[in-house]
């Protein structure tokens, strides 16, 4: 999945170049980092990318070893139920009986070979569940993830039953749910059956479930775009957690215990990229001189940093932000009062 | 006097383009302001620029008006009163009689029309005395300006007699100093007859009388560069304040009250820029949400903060400088951690 704009690390992504495509933690984009961190376990022909429209180009630019019929274009962005449900589609008519690992393109993963046996054991787990999804212990109490709350273990497996599904909490609830050991941050990673995804979207989402099958005609033609663009536009705009898995019952979950981020804002980098003695970070070329806790990214000349404090600096697009490192979740309200640079 | 280098400016101020070159305030270089400031007073032709030997095709580019031999070619920078000695040579030779104003190319001025009329009090309170100074109404503790202390009116004369010059004072006795009324921030500014300063020169400055009289052959001429260059740079390096003015009697001074600034340091623009509501002063685009007392400058594309206090954003020359408004005094110790840029 790498249809997100990512508007909070403006103004270095912009509607040409969103998130997934930038080189936000070092000289590879982020959808460049998750393919190559899943190619020991996937081949190239069995992953599929589903993206924008416009972006098909830096796509397969960045991703040449990923065929060119992987490439799934989303005509217009309706979030995450629209975009797997209409992957299930395309798997559908490939592979009938494929099993469907769904992968935001944009998190940070600390651990590769972690990661990698993380999603071995979910297929483990798999059979005899209605999914499988992947939670992260949680580190802090973080209020900017949803999280998955689970049972006690079952047997034989090292998977657990999950509960229920929980929307981002408060402080106070985060500090509950870290201190119970219960639950988990939901990393947004899912594995199911691809027939079992789209009786669960026939089940719990009828509205999407007529949507999609009026776009099967579609698939795998060219030609109709205006008339596939109108059929997708009209795919309700809601994500798979509220759509399917809160409404899910039967899916376990397998924990992790690497260092993860869903590299929300700029205020991530610090927790993906080393620090200095100061606890600065910097992607690009940085001076810093009594500085502390200061995230700068620069993809033009160099930053410089004297008695700054806890600023995220971004130079990027030939704009410059220097943001308060608390606001930066903030960012999408600021954008209303900057011009586009796209 | 356009010679300094202006370092606390950096990454805008370069050996390049120093200070007194760049458009700090607005669109015109503080060396124009200066000059147009002046003109209403002082016709071109007898304006003299001393300024260093690699800035004389930038300095003739941004001052068409000023006759090419009113450019003072200082070989090697040697602080003012080297400066003035030598342009004091320079005069001589074309007028033995003529007063000397001589006056920083790089200050802020708040009110061009008081500021002439003062100049214009300086030379009806020169006769009889050795030289005038001007002196600025103290509006705040300033630690970053020499003083001078002043006695009683002289009766009929908008000058007072001057009583002794002050370094740099601590906070303490700043803040008495702008109690007590008796004293005035130094604008080095100054007037003298030129016959005079160089007898001052002579009497509390030997060393540079003998090095100015080791010039006087080379004046007027071209073509014997290294020779002058070699008996510029053996010209003690101190400034007139030291050399001369602390240790002449017989000087007055002319109170100036409008709005002034020796734009030492990016802290000087909110001095010298209007403000928004926020207290934020900006030179070239800025848009501050939710920031206040931020001081930007960017010759490139624009800056943005957001939760950003009392900072200093600077974009220039491909730099980016994000420093804490209570340390631009010490951008200089800055510099040795950086890479030059020119």
């Amino acid at each position: 999945m790498a249809g997100g704009r990512g508007e909070r690390f403006w103004p270095l992504s912009t509607e040409l170049i969103p998130k997934p495509f930038i080189p936000l933690l070092g000289p590879k984009s982020l959808i460049q980092r998750t393919v190559e961190r899943l190619l020991p376990l996937i081949p190239p022909e069995r992953i599929l990318i589903s993206i924008g429209e416009a972006h098909l180009q830096i796509a397969a630019t960045q991703l040449p070893q990923i065929p060119e019929r992987n490439f799934i274009i989303e005509p217009v962005g309706r979030d995450t139920a629209a975009c797997l449900g209409y992957c299930a589609l395309h798997i559908e008519g490939r592979e009938p009986d494929g099993i469907m690992l769904a992968i935001p393109a944009d998190h940070f993963v600390g651990d590769e070979v972690a990661y990698r046996s993380v999603l071995e054991k979910g297929l483990v787990a798999l059979p005899g569940a209605t999914g499988v999804v992947f939670g992260i212990h949680p580190t802090r109490p973080e209020t900017g993830y949803g999280y998955i709350q689970v049972a006690g273990a079952v047997r034989g497996l090292e998977a657990l039953p999950v509960l229920r599904f929980v929307e981002k909490p408060s402080a106070d609830r985060a500090a509950q749910y870290l201190a119970s050991g219960d639950y988990f941050w939901n990393s947004g990673i899912f594995l199911w059956a691809n027939r079992t995804l789209l009786e669960l979207i026939r089940l719990h989402m009828p509205e999407m479930d007529r949507g999609l099958a009026a776009l099967r005609p579609f698939l795998g033609q060219r030609g109709r775009q205006s008339e596939l663009h109108g059929a997708f536009a009209a795919l309700p705009r809601i994500s798979i957690d509220f759509g399917v898995m809160e409404k899910t019952s039967g899916l376990r979950l397998v924990p992790a215990a690497f260092a993860w981020d869903d590299i929300g804002n700029w205020g991530a980098l610090e927790r993906a990229l080393p620090a200095d003695t100061d606890g600065n970070v910097a992607c690009g070329e940085h001076t810093s001189v009594e500085s502390s806790g200061c995230i700068t990214y620069s993809d033009a000349g160099p930053i410089t940093t004297f008695g700054a404090c806890n600023l995220i600096v971004v130079q990027a697009n030939g704009q410059v932000l220097v943001c308060d490192k608390s606001r930066a979740a903030d960012l999408k309200r600021l954008l209303a009062c900057v011009k586009p640079t796209s």
